[in-house]
């Protein structure tokens, strides 16, 4: 208890990254270790008993964050500077909380998020990384940057995505609408950029990051999306061609799922209250 | 066999890259499972018998390398090529051969190296990254990069560095010389930069990389360096003692060994035979 802080019910707003490479995501599951789980876990002596979190975005198994948003309500004389102290002691060290701040009573890191920023990285070289191994998916054969950005133009805005869920995938509605969807390549210089590598394994090599940005996302959709485009990239498919699947709206006509290593939630957006409901999930 | 090819005893340069956190180093040990070890047992079937490989650096448990370079010769049918392809189709994905090449039937990674190039890498930051906890050496305090600059200045040439030798060490001299010792700095934006990260995070965080460049290098001198250095960058000591150190000649006199999973040998020099006698190791 900190001095001059009165125990009370206060609800946090959690900004965790973490390496999603151990977990078999964030939701809990009973086939292995979440990372709602180990937040759960350093929080409840905190709290003095459990305490349920709820995560802006359920990244699965091997996605990684920058900046998850959680939120959670409990009875406790710690401020959030001290919460987030006492949680970094506590978990392990593939997930840390960056940030912490106390929210309205009735903050909801779900309901209450505007929009998700995600990003996908693919390594374009000949080599795989072995320092990079986790948070890229290595890609040998040479991607067309243009023809993937000219295919990715077009989708931004309000559609039905339902050709990029995942098939089984059960909700209300699969239309979102798309505010970023970008790609940008530069040269590879290595995991830590600035350090060079032997001559060999930098000829050609290219980090391509894709970005996403929208008010919600199916599940496996970035993934679904960045599979097509790499595709594209790759010159087995037309750029025209995502805009067709998009059209055809089912999950056959697109491409293979890209792996969830190159993925992390980037950020997640707040207004202040609730989300209009067409854009929660 | 590649047709054309014929069967020869073939000496061969390869050249590496690995994430060392799973591994007791690079040599062969009895307490676990080293690079070479993995290098040998991928090289076995592929030479029909026991391949022993020579490495020019001996990284130490949890050190990476982004271009140690390894010798062997063995009799086979394959060009450096064929090898390459067959090894990492057989090595863990956390070692990858990103070059290879045949050499003169003489040449030895370790007697041939001219020189040696390591990379040193603190995140200086209030939160560590968990994406890159294997990679750089976390520190919390804010480092002073002009002082540790101005402490290293002096310190290139040729020099007895056994002050910076790890205690118990024996060799036939601790004279070495030193052609780079630098320190930049630059802000952090997460392990792939570009990516933006949470204000909690970036704020105050600067990556600091270190770049130690030698004929030779004592067991543990890099890391007993910066963790000098790094106490100087801290205000425990001042830019001055580093010279002082040197000149006192006791591992005593020198900081904290800095941890082994900031470090990287990021590449080796070679010229047309072996390397003057002194320069070897």
């Amino acid at each position: 208890v900190i001095p001059g802080q009165e125990e009370a019910v206060r609800t946090f707003k959690l900004t965790l990254a973490y390496d999603g490479t151990a977990y078999v995501g964030w939701q809990r599951q009973r086939n292995g270790v979440s990372i709602q789980a180990q937040l759960e876990d350093a929080l409840a002596p905190l709290a003095g008993g459990p305490v349920r979190t709820t995560g802006a975005g359920r990244t699965d198994a091997g996605v990684h964050a920058l900046g998850q948003v959680a939120s959670c309500r409990f009875e406790t004389g710690l401020d959030a500077a001290g919460l987030q102290r006492a949680l970094n002691a506590r978990l392990p060290p593939d997930i840390r909380v960056v940030d912490a701040a106390e929210a309205p009573a009735d903050f909801h890191a779900r309901y209450w998020a505007r929009g998700k920023l995600y990003v996908y990285r693919v390594l374009n070289a000949p080599n795989p990384d072995p320092l990079a191994r986790h948070i890229v998916w290595h890609v040998h054969q040479p991607l067309d940057a243009a023809a993937m950005s000219a295919a990715l133009a077009p989708i931004c805005g309000r559609h039905d995505f339902k050709a990029f869920q995942a098939s089984g995938s059960r909700v209300p509605t699969t239309v979102r609408t798309l505010t970023i969807a970008t790609v940008e390549r530069r040269p590879w210089n290595g995991v830590l950029e600035g350090t060079p590598v032997p001559a060999g394994a930098t000829h050609g090599a290219w980090l391509i990051t894709f970005r996403f940005g929208g008010d919600g996302f199916l599940r496996h959709m970035v993934r679904n999306l960045v599979g097509t485009v790499v595709e594209i990239g790759a010159g087995r498919r037309d750029p025209e061609s995502l805009w067709r699947i998009l059209e055809g709206r089912s999950r056959r006509l697109a491409g293979a799922t890209a792996p969830p290593h190159g993925l992390a939630l980037e950020s997640v957006a707040y207004g202040d209250g609730p989300a209009p409901r067409a854009a929660a999930r």
